[in-house]
């Protein structure tokens, strides 16, 4: 069965371009974090839109799924094979198809890196809205299917938002594209929204057209030091609600950022019990409002600001490098959460209380972007914790962030990890409504069948 | 059988909110515009959700659709009942339930005048940023049903990118609520977008969550006056690449100023072959910024600006008139396209050859959002026409849009007027894609379904 399969999708990518060995397919199994590992009986790699229409076509007579994968960089285990799924990887499907500057738009194919959109819209004095830590391997097609977030959500939203049109090839086997219509188009259903945040489970993107935003070559950046987390959290609330050019607004509270200090010193230049990182980009110097604004700030113990490109870089550093600093301690269990903006504290105060009870003796890692109520939760179990409570801290904290009206996946999306706790933040109805629309475009669950919907009995 | 459904519609909203005296529901069976006239067994008009819900499941019941109807302003003939629909009005689910200004955010019922939305978000110090000339009457559910555009599309985009969160009853009689959700949340398809222009095609909307915008309260308008159409297309142009706060940017060609200057005197302060009527908004006063742009313009024959309210008020008078004017000299066919925007010259130039060649001595009225490359042809034919000679000059424009690969709806949606046309924009693939949803979320074909999407076999 396999070997039938593993041939016709020779004959729709050439035998270069299907890879079946254990150690040419090691790369494409298993996630860069290492907690999501599968199997696969090819991985295949098309370079053409019809070449993709192929290998669906290819999945649907010999009736096995498909996963599509982009940069491998998603966080929730809905880009590998979990369940013996072809992997249909788009990095050869990649490149910068044309820029329209008067527009500010580009076409872009599915498997080209964030960074070279970025590069391809700086070259024409224009920016692209979306920013992530893994620009230099993340795809356009990863970040449409999986509706990214980011760096600079707080200006420019998600990759929903930059989305002017969509080509793609629908688990039915048909390809849609509708790539150069205007920016005023009121024909139909917007597909292109809905494929984006469907994690792959309608469809593989294999084209978008994506609005670019003006540059904001002047910058600021200040680190703020608080006293306590809630005059940290109500600052930002203040900021958020002031008229400033933010590009991002990211809190990490003491503990993080003593963790960071000892992991990868040198630490901040203030003690504090909770930081905020904030960052104004305009066409004039931001500066002075910025300054003008932290100094109406209430409970700062501590204020560092940087314009120029090697400070603010500097500064960047407390949040960039809070990632490695906690992978140099263990393997963190991992939870993207949003709330409204005024439950953060309430968020925050909660998650402390649940993860104690749960498992005392973890090291709990807060930090986040405020600005768009998206709180990273790492917590790090002790070698001696029982196997269940990785599982049951993740429930603990879906839980209490679902009781405050927030979302489980603030920006990585469901995947199959957090597959168990969707019915905490989606109804019956919508849930259903979901199934609908997966069957109406994939009729034969070909398109990443284990990832986004659960089946109707694990509610 | 109508007497079974009018008794079981009664039973849902009481009898005083059924009517079906066709004195009492003339009022929801024509169009403003008069050109769209059909008759309806009942209208129904709920008070509540749940009433919605069993409206919709009475329908179902006895399989008779049904028309969701708002303010009853759209322009394509999709909210009125022309197949003997069941008509559903939102009139009395109206009212704005919450606002927060921190998320920056409300949450208005369907059938809440836009009106309304702007000024419970005035009262905050905040805008909502989608406004209509129809905004008196004009209801949150039909803006969101029709993606509604308009005047200020060139600063916020349409109602989609407003749009936070939705609650709708679906055709399949299910309710879907995701209103509260935080904006960052990556928790299944989005719900909201797709039936964001859905045409009421899929459910009926009941609740919408709105994003709100800052005010801008300084303000500057200029009328300027060029030596030909191409040359105001070209000043568009750099204005809409410039870095300039645009909150609008319209064009007047000079036939249909001419128009106006007869027909609702006085006339412009200058003559031209073209007008652009610009407005800035920002924080600051914008007047320097576009002073500074227009003199560095090329072609302009005279100019005229304004910042306080009633001068600029004086200057829009040239852009808000102009359809009253040409109402004055017959019932236009009214048409609404958009292209990219390097292909505006091109599509007023063969709109103008393909009028004239179907229609000889009929009066070509065009204007529009050259900001978002979105014209609007009017056209007015001789009395001697003959009866098919409206429908070739539309299939004329629509052929030519869709040539330079425009939109055949800017703004104004399909409705019922342009079924026939879609095709020209969408593919096959995409129309079967549409019908698919569509079948998934109203399986029984409930919800407007001589609206938005031609039977297969007219294309």
């Amino acid at each position: 069965l396999t070997g039938a399969l593993v041939a016709d999708l020779r004959e729709v990518v050439g035998d270069a371009n299907v890879l079946t060995a254990v150690e040419d397919t090691a790369g494409y199994t298993c996630d860069w974090t290492g907690r999501f590992q599968g199997l696969t009986p090819a991985v295949a790699r098309p370079a053409s839109t019809a070449e993709v229409a192929g290998v669906v076509a290819a999945c649907r007579r010999h009736g096995v799924p498909l996963v599509p994968q982009g940069g491998n960089t998603g966080l929730v285990g809905g880009g590998v094979p979990l369940a013996g799924e072809v992997v249909l990887s788009l990095s050869r499907l990649a490149g910068v198809e044309s820029v329209d500057p008067a527009a500010r738009r580009l076409v872009a194919l599915a498997g080209t890196p964030l960074a070279a959109v970025e590069a391809a819209a700086a070259a024409h004095g224009l920016a692209y809205g979306v920013d992530l830590g893994a620009r230099g391997s993340a795809t356009i097609g990863g970040t449409v299917a999986t509706n990214a977030g980011g760096l600079r959500f707080v200006r420019h939203g998600g990759t929903r938002e930059q989305l002017a049109g969509i080509e793609a090839v629908l688990g039915n086997g048909s390809t849609v594209a509708h790539l150069g219509a205007p920016a005023k188009d009121n024909t139909g259903y917007d597909l292109a929204a809905l494929l984006c945040g469907s994690e792959g489970t309608l469809g593989v993107v294999t084209r978008a057209c994506l609005r670019l935003v003006p540059r904001h070559d002047e910058r600021a950046v200040s680190l703020l030091g608080f006293a306590t987390p809630e005059a940290a959290l109500a600052a930002a609330a203040a900021l958020s609600a002031s008229m400033l050019p933010l590009d991002a607004l990211e809190m990490i509270w003491g503990p993080t950022m003593a963790l960071l200090a000892r992991e990868l010193p040198p630490g901040p230049p203030f003690d504090a019990a909770a930081y905020l990182l904030v960052e104004c980009a305009d066409l004039v110097d931001p500066l002075p409002a910025l300054s003008a604004a932290v100094d109406s700030l209430a409970g700062v113990v501590g204020a560092a600001v940087a314009t120029d490109g090697r400070r603010r870089a500097e500064l960047w550093r407390y949040r960039d490098e809070i990632a490695p600093a906690i992978a140099r301690v263990g393997v963190p269990v991992k939870m993207d959460v949003s709330v409204p903006l005024p439950a953060q504290r309430e968020l925050a105060a909660s998650v402390s209380a649940v993860v104690t009870g749960v498992a005392p003796g973890a090291g709990l890692y807060l930090f986040g972007h405020v600005g768009d109520g998206n709180l990273h939760v790492n917590v790090v179990l002790p070698a001696s914790a029982e196997r269940d409570v990785a599982h049951r801290v993740e429930d603990a904290v879906y839980r209490v962030t679902a009781d405050l009206g927030g979302s489980i996946s603030a920006e990585h999306g469901i995947g199959t990890a957090k597959l168990p706790w969707l019915g905490l933040v989606r109804s019956d109805a919508e849930l259903a409504a979901f199934r609908a629309i997966k069957s109406a475009l994939d009729p034969d669950s070909i398109c990443n069948p284990h990832c986004l919907l659960p089946p109707p009995f694990t509610r």
